[in-house]
């Protein structure tokens, strides 16, 4: 990688580790708002985090440009050029109610490919990213990529209303595996892929949910696609599927489309 | 509290923090055999702990009883006297899937009433403990006893059978709650009812995934019974209902007895 990459690199870690501390300096004063439901949360620090890694982009690549969960900045109409994608709190509602279990984070992508990936687990201090020929990290530690498990011998992450009613054949597919998690935090489910503690992962996410984690899954050679094997959109919400190479497989033959909404 | 009492518990959490040493040290040495199906697993870790445990209070308490998970203890024909209660590891799929969000659990209790909880989360060294009228703790520091919240204003730990087939409604009663999470922990999901960071969980579960957190529940002014609000019966697997006050009381408002098994 060039040295240019290094310095990105290095940049971004520090503005994760500098958001991090904000985050836990301030969250005793949480303003928290609804969105779309009273489920869907968002607090004064998603926004707070949000402006600040925005503005450390635009301080350093004033030509990029930038994707992002909260208000103005969550549509693109390409991905062309440069664009770093960033959640600035993913798993909110953990973040408010259980003061832990949710993550930071940032991609960044080049003519819509991914480059480089970082999802930072903030009360545990544990950063793991990487890209694009780089390989992946926990912190200063390179990952091993796990074994390619299949379905029957892994647990797998689950949306809790997908799994719930059975959509597109989800809950029978969990129940083909060893067990299912619903942890409330995208970032964190696909961490589990990554480290071989889970084989997959089915949801309903947005781009900035799945940009940075998909960088760090196809440096491992795992699979991720929208739910039904087209390619993923990077705009609005959609089904999601990613997996060991294996077990996205036998996911991928066990979905029913019926019922697609 | 007497000095007998705190002696065994300084007794109890050595115990503890031995058999969680053990675990770090021995955990890529695993065996791992199938008990009732192939989800149900145990290790030579459960049968070895189990074993260190029911040592040490043989050696120091030869008249208590004892009532835990593996072969042999895993029946009481009454809560008569001084029992002592152990899971030696608790989340047992966790453990050797995910290498992490498994705990040990052992209980005192005293002609059927608790007195003494210990949860032990080895990974993160976190011991949650206390007993009737000592308060509950997080390793040195006291727990404040969180907010009542309601179950609309709360994450509740479900099992993923009962909230996928919406057995006994409780699927319906998830979707009241703010979500859903399946950590695949019982001792997990009862420390973070204690925490404040859930407002319940429904489960169905042996005496020594609920006999510790049981009397940190109670000392709290929290609830629990089986799920039709019946008296938990110590005596194989039962329907498990536990949350704050004002959630257990919704809860039980909304299980559908229809279906009972």
């Amino acid at each position: 990688m060039g040295d240019r990459m290094d310095t990105l690199i290095e940049e971004i870690k520090s503005w994760l580790t500098e958001a991090g501390k904000k985050i836990k300096q301030q969250s005793e004063s949480l303003t928290v708002s609804q969105k779309n439901n009273r489920k869907d949360l968002v607090t004064n620090m998603d926004r707070e985090i949000q402006e600040f890694l925005i503005g450390k982009i635009q301080e350093n690549y004033p030509k990029a440009r930038i994707l992002a969960e909260e208000d103005g900045y969550n549509e693109l109409s390409s991905l062309k050029g440069r664009v770093f994608i960033i959640d600035p709190i993913d798993g909110t509602l953990n973040f408010v109610v259980e003061g832990e279990n949710f993550c930071i984070m940032l991609a960044v992508y080049e003519d819509g490919s991914g480059r480089l990936g970082f999802i930072y687990d903030v009360m545990k201090e544990t950063l793991y990213w990487g890209g694009h020929d780089i390989g992946v990290f926990q912190n200063q530690s390179r990952l091993v990529k796990p074994k390619d498990q299949s379905l029957a011998n892994g647990l797998l992450g689950v949306n809790s209303y997908l799994f719930g009613h059975n959509r597109f054949n989800v809950r029978t597919i969990g129940e083909r595996s060893l067990g299912v998690r619903m942890w409330g935090c995208a970032g964190l489910e696909l961490i589990a892929i990554l480290k071989g503690q889970h084989i997959g992962y089915i949801s309903n996410l947005s781009p900035w949910d799945y940009a940075a984690g998909n960088v760090l899954l196809e440096e491992f050679g795992m699979k991720y696609s929208g739910l039904f094997g087209e390619p993923l959109r990077f705009h609005g919400r959609e089904y999601y599927l990613a997996g060991t190479s294996r077990a996205y497989d036998e996911i991928r033959s066990l979905v029913h489309s019926e019922g697609k909404i």
